[in-house]
C-alpha cells in the first residue's frame, strides 16, 4: 500500500522554513512478527518539535536524523497486526510521525475508543501528563500561594493553570493576545492574564501579583521571565517547561542572574517527559476526575490534511494558534 | 566598661572602602535578666557580609541598618551573666558584631573548650554547615559523579571538596591562583583544579571533566559559570551558594540561558544556612567524623585586631587571602 509521508531534509538554523521538509510516497512494509500497521488519524504540532530539529546529541531524545520522517505524536488505528497485544481496530496513542501510516513503536498505548480524540491529545495524553508532571512533581504548589504561567494559552499552559485553580492558587498566565488573555480569565477561570506584547509588563505583573510569586512555570522564555523572577518570594519554585520564544534563536537570550536564587533559596528545575511516562496512570485519573468536575476546558486548533502541518507548525512559534494544534488526516 | 567596636555608616555601591565604617568607643550595657555579655575572641570575615550590606529587604535576613555595629559571627567567652544557661567562662559561638564586646543572642551555642578555635571557625561550624547543607541537601551526590566547586580555596569550598572526595566523587576546584590550585590537588586531594585567571578555561575544564559534570557548587558567578553549565550532565544539580564576584557589581551579569535546565532537567537550587540550622548537630558529627580520619584540612588566614577587618574583608573580593579569613582580638 502506498502512502503519503513528509520527511526531514535540512536542520534550521532559526525560523522553520518549508524546505526544511520533503514530501514523499512510500510503501507499507511487510509485518514481522510483532509489528502492527497503524493508520493515524489525528497528529499533534508541538513546540517540542522544534528542538527534535537540533543538532543537540547531548539532548534527551536523538534528534530527528536527516531523510528521516519527521517525528510527531498522535492516535490512529491499528489496521493490520502480528502482534497480538494490538490488534486489527485497536486505537492506539503514542510516537508515530508526519505521515499517513506508521508502524506500532514499543511506546504505544491501548486508548478506548469512546474518548473523544481532541480529549486524548489536548488534555489526557501529552500535554495533559506534561502539566501533570511539571506541576504537581517539579513545583508541589500549596493552596493560597500564586502561580504564573507562561505560554499560558497554549496547550500544556492552559492546563496548568486550571490545574492550579483547582487547587486552591491564585493563578495569572501570560499570552500574546488581548483575545488570548480575556479566554483564560472569562472562559479558563484565571484571575488575571497579560498580553507580553503590551506595554508596562512590569507594573502589570506587579498588580497581578501584589503577595509576589510562588511557583513559576515557564514554558516560553522571553523578558517576562526576568520580570517573574524578580518576584519570586522566598523559596519560590520555577519549573522550566520549555522556552518557545528561543528555539528559533541561533544564539539564546542570557538569563537571570543566579543571586536571587542564592538569596531567595529559589529552586530552578527543568524535567521532560519522556522521563516521566510511569507517572501517565496517575495523571490520566487525575485528569478525569477535573474532567468529569468540569475544571478543565481546552480548545482544539485542527488543520485539514498531511501538507497543512508544513506551514501550519509556524502557528505555534508566532502564537497564531488557537488552542491546541492538531492535524486531522 | 569601654570597648572598641565598628560601625556601618553607609551602603557601598560597588566595592568596599573604609568610609563605609567608622570606628567607635561603646559602654558595655547593664545587663537585664537573661542577658550574657560576650568578650569576642576570634571573629570569622565571610563574603556573605558584602550581601547583608545591601539594601534588599527581601533578602533573607534584614540588612545591617545605617548606624549599627556591623554584623559578623564569631567565638567569645562569657564574662558576665543573668542567664544560667550561659554561665561565666562557657565559650560559645554565634551572631556577633564587629566589636570587642556583644550580648548573648539567641542564637548562640555553647561549644567544648579544647575544640581548636581554628578547627571550630574553618570546619565546624559557619563554613562546616555550608559545605555539608548544599553538598548533601541540596546537590544529593552518588559516588562516581563528577563534582565541580568554584571558589575552591575558599572556607566552604575547600570543604565541599574533600567531603566529596570522602564519599567517593570526581572533584575538580575552580580558583584564582596556581598556588591554590596546587594546594587543592596536592594537598587537598582534589583531582585536578582550574586558574580561572588562566587562558583556554573551556578546554581546561573539558580535560578535567572527561565524563561531563554531575554536580555543581556554586560560590562565585563569573565566567566559568556559563563554561560549566555547558558541560552539565542531563540530572545534572546545581547548588548556589554564593555569587562573590557580583557582589560588588552595581549590575549583576546576565546567567545562562534556561533551554539547558529544560532539555537536560537540571535543578538549580540555592539556600542560605540561616534556613538549615536544624541540621548543626548532624553536620558537627559528620563533619568531626572527617576530620577524625584525617579527611579534612583546613587553613586559617589570621588578621590581628578589630581594625584589621576594615581593609582585610577585601581579601576575599581580590582573592588574596589564603584560608578561611579571622580576625583575633
Amino acid at each position: 500500500m502506498q502512502y503519503n509521508a513528509i520527511t526531514f531534509v535540512k536542520r534550521p538554523t532559526a525560523e522553520i522554513t518549508p524546505d526544511i521538509f520533503e514530501r514523499v510516497t512510500l510503501q507499507t512494509p511487510e509485518l514481522k512478527d510483532d509489528e502492527f500497521l497503524v493508520k493515524q488519524t489525528h497528529m499533534s504540532l508541538d513546540p517540542a518539535m522544534r528542538t527534535w530539529m537540533m543538532d543537540n546529541e547531548e539532548s534527551y531524545i536523538p534528534p530527528v536524523a536527516i531523510g528521516e520522517v519527521m517525528r510527531a505524536y498522535g492516535v490512529g488505528e491499528v489496521v493490520e497486526s502480528k502482534n497480538p497485544a494490538f490488534p486489527v481496530g485497536a486505537r492506539v496513542v503514542g510516537i508515530t510521525g508526519w505521515a499517513e501510516y506508521v508502524l506500532g513503536g514499543a511506546d504505544m498505548q491501548i486508548v478506548p475508543q469512546d474518548v473523544p480524540v481532541e480529549a486524548l491529545l489536548c488534555a489526557l495524553h501529552v500535554p495533559g501528563l506534561t502539566a501533570y508532571v511539571g506541576l504537581f512533581e517539579v513545583l508541589r504548589p500549596k493552596a493560597g500561594e500564586t502561580l504564573v504561567v507562561s505560554g499560558a494559552a497554549g496547550s500544556v499552559g492552559s492546563l496548568v493553570g486550571q490545574m492550579a485553580k483547582a487547587e486552591g492558587l491564585r493563578v495569572v498566565g501570560v499570552a500574546g493576545s488581548d483575545e488570548k488573555c480575556r479566554w483564560l480569565v472569562d472562559e479558563l477561570g484565571f484571575d488575571a492574564a497579560i498580553n507580553y506584547r503590551s506595554a508596562n509588563l512590569a507594573e502589570q505583573l506587579a498588580e497581578a501579583t501584589p503577595n509576589g510569586i510562588d511557583c513559576y512555570f515557564e514554558n516560553t522564555g522571553g523578558p517576562i521571565q526576568q520580570l517573574v523572577y524578580s518576584r519570586m518570594n522566598r523559596f519560590g519554585r520555577i519549573c522550566v517547561c520549555g522556552m518557545i520564544s528561543d528555539y528559533n534563536r541561533e544564539t539564546p537570550l542570557p538569563g537571570p542572574n543566579w543571586m536571587d536564587i542564592n538569596l531567595k533559596a529559589l529552586r530552578v528545575e527543568g524535567f521532560v517527559i519522556v522521563d516521566h511516562y510511569d507517572k501517565a496512570p496517575k495523571a490520566v485519573e487525575t485528569i478525569t476526575g477535573y474532567l468529569q468536575k468540569g475544571q478543565l476546558k481546552y480548545r482544539a486548533h485542527v488543520l485539514e490534511g498531511l501538507d497543512s502541518a508544513i506551514d501550519g507548525i509556524n502557528l505555534l512559534f508566532n502564537g497564531e494558534n488557537q488552542g491546541k494544534l492538531l492535524v486531522k488526516f
